[in-house]
């Protein structure tokens, strides 16, 4: 056994008390992701109750040499948020940081704990006549302190920015166990370098998001849901800069379906039928709003009887219900829970200039047909970011070594399109050593440099982002 | 005389010319800035005109322990520009640094280099269809490099936030000489740290900014300018609630005028008129505006026909045309220049939570009466963002005296109200020192050790933002 840890696990308890520090059985929820692809040891499973014996955790940590793991509603898609297989590390859950701390809708802002899901700080601001913007998939079980340290993107980029535009606070433990409180609300503070920046996206390795204030806005009073078809990639493209053109940032969300996610989302998923009646090979989900109560269905129906009379697109149809509208968007959400019906799904989340999305397309069918019929790929998402799930659908027994191939084969079309291989999911242990590669030799050696000042003894998520070397492991 | 700055000096002419290195009488309009508030002596100023040029001469003055002070427009004011006292600093002027690397209308980015001025970056994206939202008094002499390194605000923050939001890359030299190049255009890009945060609004103290990729937006293509007037700060606060409310980010702008400011810009500015016959106590500038042709005005018009049948606002006007809308926005920003002509203008740029806008104008006029009638307190600028200039006019002999208390009353409400000295205006010299009790130690100690880690010589604006020891200091 472990002398550090067991020492480490012993003050700890004294600390958060027994009930908290979870080990065996009970810690195995904590040690799979939500999707089942990775799956780690930890040394123990801590699950403090605010930020005072989050920043008293970290110190022990400190003291020991061991190394911690943060983890908020483990959905992360890219191994960040459960240990490594050694048996070392200590998960920290900050599930019981759970609490609103304030809401103003009279300043925009709410300021909630790590662990608040995120579906609950978007019920908590629409109860105060507010719209927190931030939606994705995973929203009923994520948690806001890994959207925030993942800077999770989701279905509303285009109008409203990633999670990091939305931050206007944070409150950090360090990794000396010091907490840095930046939580004031305040839409404009220049006094001096923005703290908060580093540790939106840094994956729980600079320190440990514990709260954050965060902005509110208007809530749209009239939405228009639109689903449209359209021949090829390229008019999807052109259809987007058209109605960015005619619509501004009154578009929310602009998301590509292929006829293969089509299909599968209506053979897979009970109830789910084709908003357009006759088979179509894309598909594009656009969906408008405003603080107005009326009007824009007006204006979005003259757009569209121009986009048919210019021949724009082939057919569509306007969401005349709630319930149409959630059925357009089970369609788009469910992709990976469709297609996973199908075969194991290779997921992968990547981004090129908006107008080399079809080449990408175009190359990732390319390659693929190589591999026979047993590979589908199964691009979809939010191409008005120039970000795209480019999923592949495999025979479940071939995916161990299917997988790797269609990354590099991927990975490498992005780079020729001068893309980048994580667009909203992060880095974690899946893309670590894949980065280093692609980003400037400069970027690089400035991270590691940031990493070495922040947490000098490398026990804040060591394996994630960047590869940390832990001084003073836990001897076995 | 100092031998270090003198061998660095020969080898910056060597490097990039001697044409392009000056001193004694053309330096002179590098040593003080824009307004002339603030005045110091360069050991000499460095024009280089390219990115390996700037790379090169911060080698040299790695080599030489030479300090250097980045200059891009020169309109900063917080003395975070222009060199200290000493004679030992050496200005590095991005000024011709001024191509458009590249314009994108369809991928909505530019990139400029960083000497570009600010208006030019706004004339190219409109050449292109588009809009580069930042927009500030200083437009036409300040430079985008300086707007960036100050995260600067302006007049469009409400809707389209403040610099930073409109960064999607950037160009580095970092203090080892090294170039970062995180220039890429894209819209989403989760590989590691985001490294060009820590660059926005550090005054070019971790870096110098060399050339930049921007957002563009869809152009504004109807507008609707607003003078509406009320009786309190109170209602005034009221009105953005209210307005924010119906419009959404539509409103791109919401700015309050006092009646003194309004006076002042009718009798000193030439040709301005009030847009409202009455005087009044207070008076806000509103700018609405979308991407479709027509029907905002008749939505504006309904709006505001409630607005006076609800009495929350006293009377006002909408431009009719062009000519009335520059007339409205000539008082808004000539509010520094009317009032200098009175006496001597003691800026500043603080913010508060909005709800607490009218509590800090109270407690400001309160302190002010003490003063008797030769000062007048002056708020105004963009209450939408909880940031007023609250500026004080006073007899020009009496500026020096009077400044450093006018600032201690200022920051003591602020802080009591829990809100920011500097809102966007930054810390340079002039704030650096007070702002070191106001923020949280964790905070001054991070910045510290960020300072130290990216330029561990202190070669990069050493006394601007965090104090810094400069290693290896020219010997006299």
């Amino acid at each position: 056994m472990k002398a550090n840890l067991e020492a480490f696990r012993k003050d700890a308890i004294a600390l958060i008390g027994e009930p908290h520090v979870l080990a065996g059985d009970d810690a195995a929820p904590y040690e799979v992701d939500f999707w089942k692809q990775y799956a780690g040891k930890a040394g123990c499973v801590l699950r403090p109750a605010d930020t005072a014996e989050v920043a008293g955790l970290v110190r022990l940590a400190a003291k020991y040499g061991v190394a911690i793991v943060p983890q908020s509603g483990n959905t992360g898609l890219v191994n960040g948020g459960i240990p490594d297989e050694t048996g070392h590390e200590a998960v920290l859950s900050l599930q019981r940081l759970n609490r609103i701390r304030a809401i103003d809708p009279a300043g925009d802002y709410i300021t909630v704990e790590a662990g608040v899901i995120l579906a609950d700080v978007q019920k908590s601001a629409e109860t105060a006549d507010r719209l927190f913007p931030l939606s994705l998939g995973a929203e009923g079980s994520c948690r806001i302190g890994g959207n925030i340290a993942t800077n999770a993107g989701g279905v509303n980029v285009l109008r409203y920015g990633m999670t990091r535009d939305l931050v206007l606070g944070l409150e950090v433990v360090l990794a000396d166990g010091s907490i840095l409180d930046v939580l004031k609300p305040l839409r404009k503070d220049n006094t001096g370098y923005d703290l908060k920046q580093l540790f939106i996206g840094s994956e729980g390795t600079l320190g440990i998001i514990t709260a954050a204030t965060l902005r509110l806005v208007a809530p749209a009073r009239e939405r228009v849901t639109l689903w449209l078809t359209v021949d090829t990639p390229e008019a999807a493209v052109e259809l987007f800069r058209h109605s960015r053109g005619v619509f501004g940032d009154l578009i929310s969300s602009f998301e590509l379906v292929s006829s293969y996610g089509v299909e599968a989302a209506c053979t897979h998923l009970p109830g789910v039928r084709r908003p357009v009646a006759d088979p179509h090979p894309w598909h594009v989900l656009i969906e408008l709003a405003w603080t107005f109560t009326s009007g824009l269905r007006e204006r979005a129906e003259a757009v569209i009887a121009m986009l048919f009379e210019e021949e724009r697109v082939t057919d569509g149809m306007m969401a005349e219900n709630e319930a149409q509208r959630q059925m357009m968007w089970r369609i788009r959400e469910g992709q990976s829970e469709a297609t996973s019906k199908i075969g194991y799904v290779v997921r992968s989340d990547v981004t090129v200039a908006i107008v080399d999305i079809p080449k990408l397309i175009a190359r990732c069918d390319a390659f693929t047909v190589a591999y026979g019929p047993e590979v589908t790929v199964l691009p979809f998402g939010h191409i008005g970011d120039g970000n795209l799930h480019m999923n592949f659908v495999v025979p479940r027994e071939k995916a161990k070594e299917l997988a790797p191939k269609l990354f590099d084969q991927l990975f490498a079309e992005v780079d020729a399109l001068n893309g980048s291989i994580s667009a909203e999911h992060g880095v974690g242990r899946a893309k670590r050593d894949a980065i280093v590669p692609r980003k400037p030799a400069a970027a690089m050696a400035m991270m590691g440099k940031l990493k070495s000042v922040l947490d000098p003894q490398g026990i804040l998520n060591p394996d994630v982002v960047v590869a940390t070397a832990l001084k003073n492991k836990p001897v076995a």
